[in-house]
């Protein structure tokens, strides 16, 4: 591992029991708030894109924004963002996945992205990869290239990249 | 009004009746999708700041995080979230206020900036100034010197600057 992303795992702050007993929570927002890791982390995430690569990157409310929009502004493409039901104002796409207790559904503007707009698709954390898959689906829905799914912080253990089989996953840090 | 700023207020979208029947919701997502708008709001929002004039720039959660994560990187600086209270891990200041029915709480981690940093307050929308009242709020008990509360939307006849009676109120576009 090099030394930068050590610098960047480094600086993950461990909650333990938040939001509940016995989640150990990974805390990014001493990477955001120390500007050249929160340039670094997001280097890492773009590379090896340049400018002219990609057409836009995807986020996934709300810590997603702040990674996929600076990712966006390096690589000069547009944004779009992929959010919980009922906060897009504009016509969407809809798509369930589970919880540990019931399901929750994420949504996609219906014209947010024209077809075959090469695509990057980005969010802080991979977990168990229920908000992830359904990120796909909607983006499959609209028919875009899916490049590659892309994660500041990946959580080995709960197996989420097996909820993506079909594109390539990459995540900067692991635990 | 210059081309390059009404070039962003066209593409606002208007939605009628959103979130409820009477409110006519202005859907930025149109500027955010196209690589030179969002290019464009991001270069506005940070006029006339150069890297190296500023410590942070702090977002409001949601939309407040995509501007500001790219104002974040284009002026080199570290990103703060302030977040609606119980989605930050860590120990946090609270601020209350008030909704039509009701109230919130906008929360900000204690130690997500060293007093006296260079801020710059972001947010996509100025509306009733509720949120961005209890943001000053929240900057206030960390000792930071703000700069600037910026927007990429105002809505005049709300008349949200007046809740923000003590630091520079800046907007690019009004409705």
């Amino acid at each position: 591992m090099s030394s930068k992303i050590t610098a960047l795992k480094d600086a993950v702050r461990n909650i333990p029991d938040f939001p509940k007993p016995g989640i150990q929570f990974k805390d990014i927002t001493p990477i955001l708030g120390q500007a050249h890791l929160f340039q670094e982390a997001v280097e890492q995430l773009t590379f090896p894109y340049q400018p002219g690569d990609i057409d836009v990157v995807v986020g996934i409310d709300a810590r997603g924004f702040i990674f996929a929009a600076a990712a966006a502004l390096h690589l000069k493409t547009g944004f779009v963002p992929i959010r919980k039901k009922g906060k897009l104002p504009y016509q969407t796409h809809e798509e369930q996945y589970d919880l540990e207790y019931g399901s929750n559904e994420m949504a996609i503007h219906t014209d947010a992205i024209p077809k075959g707009s090469r695509t990057l698709l980005m969010d802080d954390l991979l977990a168990t990869g229920g908000t992830a898959g359904a990120a796909v689906r909607l983006l499959n829905k609209l028919e875009v290239n899916l490049l590659e799914a892309v994660f500041l912080v990946e959580l080995d253990a709960l197996r989420g990249r097996d909820l993506l089989p079909e594109i390539p996953v990459r995540s900067i840090i692991s635990f």
